[in-house]
């Protein structure tokens, strides 16, 4: 690339310090590519850096480019890159490991110790004009799914990760707790995978309409006046019947209790929400039922099969698109995020300056 | 057989109101055999009746014969049964299932809504002279086994299945949370199955003394002084590694919390011990490394595997064999076992009014 | 019922000696069901028993029911039976094992070796106007799935089962070799499990037309001049890469060894078609490849998978329907069956006197 | 090293045509060690390269360093090399794939299709005095291990990948088809898994009598006058049941025709040996019994296992051990090997000048 070209950054310095400034634009080995970045959602762990500086052992110690779902344009191939060429659109999955650990041999690559993660301090994301990434990790998208819908892969992966985790096959009674984002995913990725009934819960009606209009079949506004109690007879009573795979998709304690009592003997709970540390749960209930607990820790493998789904039309992930910025707007677009006015789900914001709203 | 033949049965009436007394002998149905009994082990769970008088939702309502790790003689077969012949030796699986239901239909015997089980509530157990059971779940020994080795192959089951819940296999690491009798025959099967590594906890250095005769290669001593986090550390200081399976074989919280944080990555923790419903984990910690948490209940296809790791002599289960009794004398027994005057660690029960002491 | 009610029955009495007469009503134990039989379809196993009396080992010796494809209403339940009542309409699952040996309780109980199966001699089949059967292998149908429907979970189930054993999930590219009954409900399976291209194979043009109006992505002629390795090379370019999952539903050598060579590392081929028992096969180039071979006998747990896939919508059996009789004119039913002439797919006999053509 | 070190290092030319020449010695890259080389065993596949040139699609077009079964010491490491340091004692496994494709990141890594794999055209094999390899596909040795022991690795692990791919636990019965170093080892990691009976078979007594040293239960001497029946019913009797896992490990017709017809239902044929393309086969057999038949290449994230089977005790694998030749009599060793006088079993080749038999 040219010196000096604009290569406009989102640089987070510390608490509420996110600054917009110029970068050199990198080169890419021969395994990486280089990409025009184009759209780049906001996710809750990006505000939560940006409003706390640190996600437990995670501490924004040194200014740290934010961004990690994204998607955008290829613009050029280090010599050993195959399977990409210029021009070509790619969703970019994240997290790049070491590649020689036994986690990595094994089909863990996640869960690799010395893992590379945009965004995650001390790795750079890529909420930025131009961006290098390892070019086997970087997914190229059929022609019918926009860059939009490039960058929504990343969410929906982890949906497809806990999907995948909970084996959801065709028949399969799902309860979902938390209709925020990741609790949309997995309500996609659940009805893509075969699940015949869905229930979910929040404790906002506008998050339960959301989940309604993506399919589920059940919704149950968890009140203050509720007991556990209730909350579970309801869930079955909907349903018709316990669910066979749960999923919290909160982190709080009330709801991880209520899949854990909830779940149907030999079926599985599986945690994506990350909440607070230290909870008090009925862990009986669920030994004795032998159901099983799996945690989520991203994604692995997942990015293939969350395109397919968007692919072959077995879902649509575009009512999750709520909010639009450019990447100069990037503080409003967090702002937004961090106020949650106008009831945002999924924020993009567009990375090229040839970018026009529809 | 003859009208009043002697078959002695120990009955439990109510808390600590165990009586003997004459009890008809039934006719085994085409698919029952007639056992003669001759040893019967005492779990913690009989005790637990015996004292207390219920478990959980299980409670003693009416007067209930006790024992449930049983062996004994065929002395007769109903008409269908091909597979065995009287004079042979079984060890008695004690849960038999409705055999109609989609769990028992897809491999879940065990956990069948409609499971007859010796000794819970309302069921009846088979200490006494003679006891009917479906054929099907009576498991010839082989010949190197004795009929006292064939009643520890019920608890001997539980510690089969939660090894292969954990999917123990050649090279595992091991931490065994819990050096009681479910610890020990945890342990034994760890060992079989290939752990190359194997740590145990207790707060009774005469358990651990136990444990590190029957293989164990490192034991921790839980005392008031040490913090949690020292005896994680110390865990994997031990261990040289994280433990990549971790049994609680307590059902107590603070053992829990251990098993989940020593945990690695990709690892299980598997939940043997019933305790405290409500426990205070710190669950996140297993999430994050995707450390799935699985439940025991019981055993499932377990015993074939149980008597072959003693016949093949990849264990010895006889060191676990502490003290006997006569079928007349079963009021001492358990008050043994109340007391654990003498350290037991199984005690048996002689139901053969022709056993004499070795 | 009544004595001398009609129960017009198919009898196979030997080869091309089909004869309806009428039979007994049988009285339902405890734990079955008495049936209306509504919609019984022929399988070419049927009519090779007609026109061989035999398949394999299983010799016609005596007269034998026909028909074990089945749908029908209860008309009466054994006093244990507890989730079925009278007028309720249920897929028959034609196999009913011992319930007591180590493949029922391991979850394959249709490889039990004392297995019923309705139709395969010396069994009974339900071409009749009433039937028993155990209630716990009566499938109730869904409101939104009629007797017709019901009739066709029994093929779809092996449709079902060859998937489950390949492990069909989203993105699977699958190659199917035959598009006969099975290989069309075994491309609507893999379908409904999230296949996202399909190739199919046969040598009539009329039956690939079918597989493509059920959804075929891709359909190949085999045509006598083409060589294997032409079209191991077609199966390649027109799925734009090789197949990870072969289904053979021929039992014909070149179509299996298509399936060896052409399915891609670390793949799937599953035998579902039966053929000659001797073939000539590149087996080296499956071990190479760690191709896994699987065969798939009948289906096991798999008629709820069956009836969800038609309930939820996710597939339509309708078009497979494409021939009525009465039972009164099973003769000629098989006649069509045996001759081809007008080409059916699937041929429903109508068992209840009072159906009327729709 | 220093320039013009002695690099001893044998070259395969072309047919019949192995010359020991010089070679300079590479300097490691930063995930490299370079290896001081110490045992290296003669395989089947160096023998068929040095007389046929060629194994399959794999044919030596240029000189070739042979040899990919070994051992040796640590020298110098790379600078991103953590877990080794000079003088650690290492097996090498010899294939490094790509880390980049679809089958390296989920866990099949020997199936990459741009795998290095030392000794197969045209990849370079170890037997020298010095050799560079990626240090992450070195195993360090336990202390109790010897260098010897540590060039068995890479066989064992066939076995273990082998036992792996067919599941093999505790009470398994098994056959395997062959005697020659792969049924060995096959042997040898199947009673480390549990096995409880192990049949062998061939066609050499001093075979099967070196089968039985090493733990085999039974043998049968695969003599002309044996029908396929007779061999059946034989191996059926000889282990009073048929056998759940079936090894081949010939690559000849006849004995996977045997494998094919003895498994049990559910059971596992795995194919080991590579052999005739073509074969016919009586496939039906394994389809009707869903048996399901595994191919194995190689191995994968096996040899810690195999590793730990040795250094636990489990196994001993000096009684394959019958012939030691220095590297400066690598022609020697490969007469031995061609003609198999005195009976070898593995034939190790010592490239330390240091080295002096014990």
């Amino acid at each position: 690339m040219a010196a000096g070209q604009d290569n406009l950054t989102a640089v987070l310095y510390g608490i509420n310090d996110m600054r917009l400034e110029q970068r050199p634009i990198s080169e890419p080995n021969d395994i990486q590519v280089l990409i025009q970045m184009e759209v780049v959602g906001i996710c809750g762990s990006d505000v939560h850096y940006m409003t706390h500086g640190k996600i437990g052992p995670f501490v924004v110690e040194q200014p740290m480019v934010i961004g990690h779902e994204a998607a955008g344009t290829i613009v050029k191939c280090g010599k050993n890159v195959k399977h990409l060429q210029p021009g070509d659109r790619v969703a970019i999955e994240p997290g790049v490991p070491c590649r020689l650990c036994h986690l990595c041999k094994s089909g863990n690559y996640h869960l690799c110790g010395d893992l590379f993660f945009c965004a995650t301090p001390p790795d750079d994301g890529n909420l930025s004009r131009f961006y290098c990434h390892d070019a086997d990790f970087c997914h190229k998208l059929p022609d019918n799914l926009n860059l939009e819908e490039g960058a929504i892969m990343e969410p929906l992966s982890v949906g497809v990760h806990a999907c995948k985790k909970a084996g959801v096959k065709i028949g399969d009674v799902v309860l979902i707790l938390g209709a925020g984002p990741i609790g949309l995913v997995t309500l996609l990725a659940a009805k893509a995978m075969g699940a015949s009934k869905i229930c979910i819960t929040d404790i906002l009606d506008i998050k339960l309409e959301m989940a309604k209009k993506l399919g589920a079949d059940h919704a149950i506004k968890i009140e203050k006046h509720l007991s556990e109690d209730e909350i579970v007879k309801k869930v079955v009573t909907l349903l018709g019947e316990e669910p066979n795979a749960s999923f919290d998709c909160t982190g709080v304690e009330s709801c991880v209790r209520i899949a854990l009592r909830s779940t149907a003997k030999a079926g599985k709970v599986v945690l994506v929400g990350l909440g607070k540390f230290e909870m008090n749960l009925p862990l009986t209930s669920a030994l004795i039922k032998e159901v099983d607990i799996r945690g989520v820790f991203r994604y692995n493998n997942d990015y293939p099969t969350a395109i397919e789904m968007v692919r072959s039309g077995r879902i649509n992930v575009k009512p999750l698109i709520t909010h639009h910025y450019r990447l100069e707007e990037t503080l409003q677009a967090f702002e937004t995020a961090k106020t949650q006015k106008g009831n945002p789900v999924k924020i993009l914001i567009h990375a090229n300056p040839n970018w026009r709203p529809s």
